[in-house]
C-alpha cells in the first residue's frame, strides 16, 4: 500500500520514484510517546488522515499513518527532538493549499499539523504589528485585523484555508504584493523549531534591526525543509478608507502593458493591485461556474484595484485615469464599483480562474516569472506548440509583479501532454532568465526544475545550508531540493 | 606602528584587545601577484592608505599596507581566491561612511575597495529595475534615476560618497524606509563573491523568485563577513510627480506621536517620511552651523514629507492634515515647503544634525530601536542618568520606523563618560526588547553587544554560517561577530 501510494505521488508529480532515505517507520514505542505527549491529538484514524495525505488538487498523494496535531511551540519542539533521535521524518503541514506538493507527506512521514496553533498573541495598534501561532488562517487575521482598522499586507485566493505559517514558510505572493511588497519586508520576527527540537527565538516586533545576519530570512520561503515555523509577526498597512475596483477589456496584450504603464503613472501610489486574465479563462469562467462576463467580450481582461485614504481624490484619479485610456483606445470596455458587494464579484472573476480550471480536467499549473512584456508570449507559443494536444491553454496572473499563471488542461491525466510541456516551459522561461516558480514555491512537483532558475553553486550553497540545519534530513524530505541533493 | 594601530582602534571601540587571528602578513612575493593582476590600482601610499584606514568619524584606525582597486567581478574573485590560499585578511570597504567601524581595518588587513566598480549594468524603464555594480555611489544612482522618472527606493545624509554595495551589505536604512520598506524587501538580485573567490550570481531581476532559498538574503546586513558584494539589482519606485514637505513644532513628546497618528490616517499613502530632532538638536545646529530655526522655538520639531502623483490632492490632504493638528493643538507652529529649495533646506535641518554633533565635540553615537511609545523615555533617562558627565544629551531620528538616534557629546574622548553609558544604554533598550542597532550594524564598534539583542542560539547559528562560508575567516575579521565568536 505505501508503495502504490508512492508511485502514484510520484507519477502525478511526473519524477522519477527518489530514493527512500533510511527513516525508520513509526512504532508501537513511538506512538505511545505521542500519545502520551499529544492526548486526543495523536491521530491514527484512516479517514481523517485521508484528507492530510491528499493535497488540495488532488495530484499528490502520501501514505502517511500518523498525524500530530501540537498546540504550542514547546510541543513542536518535544515532536521534533524525538524524531530526530529516532529518524522519524516529519512534513509540516498548515492550511494544505500548496500547488507543488509541498505540504503532503511522499511516502509515510509523519505529519505535524499547526491548525491548533490558532492564537493571536498580541497586536500593537499605534506600530500595527501583529505577532500570532502559524496556524492562524489568512482570513481570520484579515477579519480581526479590519475591525481594528489595519489589514493584512497580503492576500490570497485560498485565505480562507491557509494558514499563515504555511504562507510564510512558502514566501506566498498573492494579490497585494504589488502594493505592500513581499513577505521578506513585512514579516519583522519569527518564532522556529529547528529538527534538532531547538527553538530560535527571532520574534521581535521591531521594524529595523541590524544585529548580526537577519536569519528568519533563511526560514521564509525554504517550504518546511529548514525548520518548523511557529509563530509570526508582521507589519499591517492601515486599513484604507476607499476601495475601487475597475474591471477593463483590451483587444491586445500590448495594450494591456500601455495601460499598465499609463495606470502606474496616473494612479501612482493609490494603485494597489493590477491583475489579468485572457478570454481563454473567461471562456471557462462562464462555462463551467457560469459567471456573466460584465462588460463586452475581448481578447485580455484587466482588474485595477485603488486603496486610499481620500475617496473623491481616488474617485477623481481613476476617472482621470480611465478617460486616458479610453480616449486613447487602450481599453475598449469597462465598469467600475465602489461598493463592498460590486468589487466582491468583480474580483472573483480573477479569484475563480483556479476553481473554474478545476471543472475543465486535469489541470497542469506553471507559475512563471518573466519580463513583463514577455508575459503573454508563452501562453501564445505554448498555445502553438501543443496544437491540439491540449485541450485548453490559458494565461492569468499578476502583471504588475511579472507573474504569470499559465494552465494546460486535458481531459485526463496525459504523460504524453506533460511531456510535452516539460521541460519545454522551463526552457522557454530560462531563456529569458525568468523563474519557473515565480510564488508556487518548489515542493515535491518543482524540485529537480531547480536549476532551470538557479545556478549549480546556488544550489550547492542551499543544500550546504540544509546539512548545517538537518542533518539527518527529517523535515520535509524530498521536497525543495534536487533528487540527487536530498 | 601596529601594536599602535592596533591599540587605539580597540581604545577607541571601547573593547578589549581581540585576539588577532594567525593570517599571514602580506609578502614582497604577495604584492607582486596584486601588482601583476591589478597594475596601478595595487596602492602602498602610505598617504593614500591613510583616508582608507580610518573612519569618517575618525573614530577608529586601522594599519593596513596595502589597499587594492579591482574593476571587475573576476579581479575580485581573484583576490580572495589568492587571499584565502595564503591566508591573507581582508578588509572590504566601499564609501567608508559607516557609523561602527565595519569599513576600516583593525590591524593590517588588505584593504579591498570598490570604488572602481562604478558600472551602471542595466536599467529597465518599465519595471524600474536598475542592475549595476556595487561601487555606484548612492547620489550618482539617484541623479540617473531622476532623469528617467524613477528614484532610488533608500535616501541617506551619506548619499554622496556612501556606495550600493555598502549600503546592502549593511542593510541601510535611512529616510525612505518608512514609504519603500527595507532593501529586503527591494533588492532583486545580488552577485556575491565568497572567500574562496568562488561567484555566487544571484543577479536576477524578477519581482518574484520562489525558487529555493533566498540566499541572497544572507548577503544584505551580513557587513562583509561572508561575502563580497559585486552588483545588485533594486526595484525603483516611480519618481513622485508632487513632493510637499512640512517643518512643524509639537510641545511634547506625547503630542508628536499623536501628530504622528493623525498623520498616518490622514495622508495615508502619501507619507514619505516623519522624522524628528529634539530641541537640544536645534541648538546645536543654531550655534555650530549657524542654521536658523524657520519657526517658532518648541521642544520637539518634525519633518513630514508627502510624496505622490498629483499635486492638488496632495495639498488639500496636506492642508486639512495640517489643519487638524492645530486645531487641535497637537502642533504649534510649522512651514511648509512644496518648492525644491526649500524642500531642501528644510530637509537639512534633520540631515545636517550629524555634522552638528561633530562641532560639538567627541560624539557618543547609539542607534536604537523602540516600540514608538519609549523612544524619547530613553533620551530624558540618559539626560537624568549622566548628569554634567555629558555635554550633551540628544535625539533625532526616524519616527515612523521606531528608529532613534541617541548621541551623547563630551569635550574630548572620556572612558569614564563611555562606561557610564553602556551597558547602561543597551540594558535600558534590552528592557524593553528593542535593538541595539536599528540600522548601523554592528562592524567593530557593537559586535560584543549582540546578546543584548539576540539569543545565544541566534548568535551560534550566525557563528556556523560564518564558518561554513569563510571557514578561514579572511573577510572582514573582527566584525559582526562578538570575539569569542570569531
Amino acid at each position: 500500500r505505501f508503495d502504490d501510494g508512492v508511485n502514484q505521488t510520484n507519477h502525478a508529480a511526473g519524477n522519477r520514484v527518489p530514493c527512500r532515505f533510511p527513516f525508520s517507520r513509526v512504532s508501537k514505542q513511538d506512538l505511545a510517546f505521542f500519545e502520551n505527549l499529544l492526548p486526543g491529538r495523536t491521530i491514527v484514524d484512516p479517514d481523517v488522515l485521508m484528507t492530510h495525505n491528499v493535497d488540495w488538487m488532488k495530484s499528490v498523494r502520501g501514505s502517511s499513518e500518523l498525524l500530530l496535531r501540537p498546540q504550542t511551540t514547546e510541543e513542536v519542539s518535544k515532536i521534533l527532538k524525538y524524531c530526530c533521535e529516532r529518524r522519524l521524518a516529519v512534513n509540516p503541514q498548515g492550511g494544505n493549499t500548496g500547488l507543488v506538493g509541498g505540504s503532503v507527506p511522499v511516502y509515510d512521514e509523519i505529519i505535524l499539523s499547526t491548525s491548533l496553533m490558532n492564537q493571536i498573541l498580541s497586536f500593537d495598534q499605534v506600530s500595527g504589528i501583529i505577532t500570532c501561532q502559524a496556524g492562524c488562517v489568512l482570513e481570520n487575521l484579515s477579519n480581526y485585523l479590519e475591525e481594528r482598522d489595519f489589514i493584512m499586507p497580503l492576500d490570497l485566493g485560498a485565505k480562507g484555508s491557509c494558514q499563515i505559517g504555511g504562507n510564510v514558510a512558502t514566501n506566498a505572493g498573492g494579490l497585494r504584493l504589488l502594493r505592500y511588497g513581499s513577505l521578506r519586508g513585512t514579516v519583522l520576527g519569527l518564532e522556529v523549531v529547528l529538527a534538532s527540537g531547538k527553538i530560535l527565538n527571532f520574534l521581535t516586533a521591531l521594524r529595523k534591526d541590524n544585529t548580526g545576519y537577519d536569519l528568519k530570512q533563511l526560514f521564509i520561503g525554504s517550504e518546511g525543509t529548514l525548520g518548523i515555523i511557529t509563530a509570526v509577526s508582521i507589519l499591517c498597512p492601515r486599513r484604507p478608507r476607499a476601495v475601487n475596483v475597475a474591471f477593463l477589456g483590451c483587444s491586445s496584450y500590448k495594450k494591456l502593458l500601455e495601460t499598465f504603464q499609463c495606470c502606474r503613472g496616473m494612479l501612482g501610489e493609490i494603485l494597489s493591485a493590477f491583475e489579468f486574465l485572457d478570454s481563454a479563462c473567461m471562456k471557462l469562467l462562464e462555462k463551467h461556474l457560469k459567471l456573466i462576463n460584465p462588460i463586452a467580450e475581448n481578447s485580455f481582461y484587466i482588474v485595477i484595484e485603488t486603496a486610499g485614504s481620500n475617496a473623491d481624490h481616488d474617485k477623481e484619479k481613476l476617472h482621470n485615469f480611465l478617460e486616458a485610456v479610453m480616449a486613447s483606445f487602450l481599453v475598449t470596455d469597462g465598469t467600475v464599483a465602489t461598493e463592498d458587494a460590486k468589487i466582491k464579484a468583480l474580483w472573483s472573476i480573477r479569484e475563480r480562474v483556479t476553481e473554474a480550471l478545476t471543472h475543465d480536467g486535469y489541470t497542469y499549473k506553471y507559475d512563471i516569472s518573466l519580463p513583463l512584456e514577455k508575459i503573454y508570449q508563452l501562453v501564445e507559443d505554448m498555445r502553438e506548440y501543443l496544437g491540439d494536444k491540449a485541450k485548453n491553454v490559458v494565461g492569468y496572473g499578476h502583471v504588475g509583479d511579472g507573474n504569470l499563471h499559465l494552465n494546460i488542461t486535458s481531459h485526463s491525466k496525459d504523460q504524453a501532454l506533460q511531456e510535452a510541456i516539460e521541460p519545454y516551459v522551463y526552457e522557454w522561461t530560462a531563456r529569458y532568465r525568468g523563474s519557473i516558480s515565480a510564488e508556487h514555491g518548489l515542493g515535491l512537483k518543482k524540485r529537480n526544475y531547480i536549476h532551470f532558475s538557479k545556478h549549480p553553486e546556488a544550489v550547492a550553497l542551499m543544500k550546504d545550508i540544509k546539512h548545517m540545519l538537518d542533518p539527518h534530513r527529517i523535515l520535509n524530505p524530498y521536497k525543495t531540493l534536487p533528487d540527487q541533493d536530498i
